[in-house]
């Protein structure tokens, strides 16, 4: 039996949002596996080839096996192993969820092929535990923008309503952010007056996102409790920022800890913003790529299929 | 007379919303106002009747002169004054925005009996300086549940949308609250972490009540940037708490800062939560008043006899 899977990109935190909120990016990565034969190994293809690291390390290869463990299966127990295939237009290290996608890649496809029938909340519960927090795991599973809160009853995801009015554009610049140390740069303690307008952004988020409210998602954007440690991290930053509001977005922020910025504009803006930040940027000195994404981008599908397929060479 | 004002309660925090998010409450101010004499006096009925202030340090002629200041109304004649009287079943300082609908009825009414033609959006600007925060200001004025952002350019509110499924039951102790000494019980600083728990609770509670999502509202009124640091100072609160999830609420946390306690409960859970909610306070040795609400309550309307009155000299 094999089965193969198609699993989004992710912009996560959207400013305010932070761990909690992410939304589907119209990037995609596509794997396959196979079993038979021993171990697990890995064929990496498109965004993936320059990846290096072991295959018992590897993204796919842990939400694969968490999710045999969670469903009782065992992979290489009896002689048999697996190959995965992937191949993956979805930045790597640059705040797109890349990571995430392998993970829920990885998972989807031992469910699949192993037949084990673990629900969508389980394997966001496999994700978000190798991720360390649900907020890009979230949408590549489900879809469009997802919330998730840790409640006493577990992780709660809800799919959060989003304007039509609204864009997504995403420049990426030609260098990874280095995720740990984007985490490591924030604080440990806030003044108690930051933690209140970050609650009011936060709730500004939601609100924004499904009425298209311009002034809400840009006081969302604005964020207080991450992109003011992160921000000085992403050489360009706070030109291509503004550079985004300049032209007629609601605003830009990280997306994800980096080093991609995200902004979110009326979709009639979409080109000049689009265009504005890649302007700035290569002021800078750097040349970016811009992802235009209107949602909503659907979450993660799975086939399962008698044989392999090749993965289609657009992506490889 | 010429003009009268209708004015809800509101609860307002909600749990995470901490002075960005409340709901109208079924509980009334009326007043009205009439012109003549000379200085303003106030004359109070219902739950006004045993408050002591002096007239010029009201906050009806707070409202009222702010109105007129905001209004660029200028005395035409000299001697003029106004009588308003004012009758409430909006308990006092309990945590219910009375307080906010003495000042937006105030407010209203200058605006009314002079014709300024304040927007609603400056009515809740001039509400908001007064009260210091807008969070029951804006559902005292719109009605339903409003969440209130400060941005660059200015402050803006938008309503939220509330699911019909839910239904939010108030249990009011017969002993007010200190507010200035609740805010004092604040820290200066938190962990960021919990700044992360605070902000993904505000989107929580914004999701939570559009969808009736029973864990994300739960989560959203265990609120940690607040309430524990000021539910010591309610006697009661934590048995209250209990006895409302207890008998099936989603949670229950400070009406504002109290001493009123909230619960968000399924539709059809409201009569044993309401009933638990003061039978836990009665075995504390306070026999509690409830307030249910349904939503939506209406925001402030205004009636007034058309004719224009100059400004009295008092209030310019």
């Amino acid at each position: 039996m094999t089965a193969r899977v198609r699993v989004p990109a992710s912009s996560s935190n959207l400013g305010a949002g932070f761990d909690c909120i992410g939304i589907a990016v119209d990037r995609w990565l596509v794997a396959s596996v196979t079993l038979g034969g021993t171990g697990i190994s890995i064929r990496r293809r498109g965004t993936l080839s320059a990846v290096r690291v072991r295959a018992d390390q590897d993204l796919f290869t842990r939400g694969f096996r968490a999710a045999c463990a969670a469903g009782g299966a065992s992979p290489t127990g009896t002689g048999g192993g697996a190959t995965i295939e992937a191949a993956s237009d979805i930045p790597v290290g640059c705040g797109l969820g890349s990571s995430a996608a392998a993970i829920v890649a990885g998972a989807l496809l031992a469910d699949a092929a192993f037949e084990l029938g673990l629900s969508r909340a389980k394997i966001l519960e496999i994700g978000t535990t190798i991720e360390g927090h649900p907020d890009n795991v979230a949408p590549a599973i489900h879809g469009g923008a997802v919330l998730s809160v840790h409640t006493p009853a577990g992780l709660v995801s809800s799919s959060l309503r989003v304007s039509p009015a609204i864009e997504l554009l995403i420049a990426v610049p030609p260098f990874p952010n280095d995720t740990k140390a984007a985490r490591a740069a924030l604080p440990h303690t806030l003044p108690h007056s930051d933690a209140v307008v970050a609650a009011s952004r936060a709730a500004a988020l939601v609100q924004g996102l499904a009425t298209g409210d311009g002034a809400l998602l840009g006081a969302a954007l604005d964020d207080v409790l991450h992109v003011p440690f992160r921000r000085a991290r992403i050489p360009g930053y706070d030109a291509v920022v503004a550079a985004a509001q300049g032209a007629g977005a609601f605003g830009a922020t990280l997306s994800g800890a980096g080093s991609a910025i995200l902004a979110i504009t009326p979709r009639e803006r979409s080109a000049p913003v689009g265009a504005a930040m890649l302007a700035a940027w290569r002021t800078a000195g750097v040349e970016a790529e811009l992802i235009r994404s209107s949602h909503p981008v659907p979450g993660a599908t799975v086939s399962r299929i008698p044989q392999t397929i090749p993965v289609p060479t657009e992506l490889s």
